[in-house]
């Protein structure tokens, strides 16, 4: 199936602001979100995807500031964990970040599920109780125009971070919940090892896929969270796994998204985002 | 399906000596590899799995003293990798610990794949050198009357230790390989999220199965080598995966093998093997 005409315009490109640093002081170098917002709109990238720790109380003026650079905000990441012992008692804080997702005019949230239930084994109890409370939440999403994005983690996010680990899996728990405002993301970084995906994606119905995050997987990861590589830098097959994603009816941003302590958050946001932009046009 | 009458018995338990802590000088405390085979036998325990570093050249000695112990050499960990950066340019070292394994008296050796070949992207063209590679060393195994024992791994092993991820897809080159003597080794470490497991297994045809290694994963793993939790400590359903592992005809031991610098590593190997023998007769 031939790529989308714009495959390689940045009009197919979003930054997730997590690329450039979101776990240091402010991004990289200190930069105020207004900067972060002015450098992609002067790089032609299509939109933004933020964290809630940015957006605060400012969501609605965050999400105008947006629009005014001629950008989308593309997603907000992500809900509290739904599940595992790290999970919030109720669905409050869930509920309130539809909330935010919506007073940012964003239409997709993304979901990280949490992990294993306590007092359970393994991870089949826990994605019980996670189709449970993900039906809640779509219900109430679906009041505000909000789609939700499963998103599956490396499995070596299990225990703590994950109950989804697989594709297939959180295609099953869609299935499962059937609400129409419910799908998946689909990120490199967790999915590029999955030698069934490409099959497991063939046989999808088309619009299930909600995000497409972008990165690489590098040879030698020194460390489960933070490592990971720019897209090229890595053993990722980028463009097969694109090809999957837009052949099962993906026509959503591809969303860049590296945590990388030791490298490109030391470096020059401006660098960054011209390598990223560039990177994405030769490699993806 | 009811477990075998033995299940509890340490008479379905053998050690990796990587329990113990291998990769500290010599094991945890000093202990030459007499004290161990000695410390296994007195608590019953059936046999013992070596790491080729543990042998040099003194194979059949050591073989003939564990037997002497009234133990079993149940298996030896590993090939070199067979694919990868860091695989030999020669499958010499890989026909090499052949010979080990048929010297120690052993009926198993372990493969761990190695990682994505030099100059290729994700994993399939990675599974072709490795189906190759593989055929031609369980020929040579086969004049050894050694079985072969391809060990998928945790896909956070990606990239530069492993391109087999799934019991699924280590089946998979089994049967594209096609030899007698090529089978797959499970352990729980790498498997445990894998919500197909039982499904997998239930329809795999018997004696595929040349291994079974216990250990448990954290809820909150922080290093992705080296910090195992010891059986009962973590979210592994061990009782439903060992099921699944005897359901499709494994008979063999339970191999213990715990890699944790900071915990176990830590201990009295008297401690360690009294603790282990303990959970196996209580949570596996």
């Amino acid at each position: 199936m031939a790529l989308r005409d714009f495959s390689q315009s940045t009009q197919a490109l979003a930054l997730n602001t997590a690329t450039l640093g979101h776990n240091l002081d402010g991004y990289g170098a200190g930069w105020p979100i207004e900067k972060v917002i002015d450098a992609c709109a002067r790089r032609g990238i299509a939109g933004i995807v933020f964290w809630r720790r940015e957006i605060g109380t400012q969501a609605i003026a965050i999400g105008e500031r947006v629009r005014a650079a001629g950008l989308r905000v593309v997603g907000l990441c992500r809900t509290p964990y739904l599940t595992g012992a790290e999970a919030p008692a109720t669905l409050d804080e869930a509920y309130a970040s539809v909330e935010m997702a919506a007073a940012l005019g964003t239409e997709t949230l993304t979901i990280v599920t949490g992990g294993t239930e306590p007092g359970t084994k393994g991870v089949k109890e826990s994605q019980s109780v996670l189709a449970d409370r993900v039906q809640r939440l779509a219900e109430f999403a679906a009041t505000m125009d909000i789609k939700l994005a499963l998103e599956p983690l490396n499995p070596m996010f299990g225990g703590n971070r994950t109950c989804l680990f697989t594709v297939a899996e959180a295609l099953d728990l869609c299935d499962r919940v059937g609400a129409p405002n419910l799908g998946i993301a689909i990120d490199v970084y967790h999915v590029w090892w999955d030698s069934s995906l490409t099959e497991v994606l063939a046989n999808t119905g088309h619009n299930r896929i909600f995000g497409y995050h972008l990165c690489d997987w590098l040879e030698s990861t020194q460390d489960m969270l933070l490592d990971r590589g720019m897209m090229g830098d890595g053993v990722a097959d980028l463009k097969a796994i694109r090809r999957a994603v837009e052949g099962a009816g993906y026509e959503g941003e591809c969303e860049v998204e590296v945590f990388s302590a030791h490298n490109w958050w030391q470096r020059d946001p401006d660098q960054v985002l011209d390598i990223l932009v560039e990177r994405f046009q030769t490699v993806c």
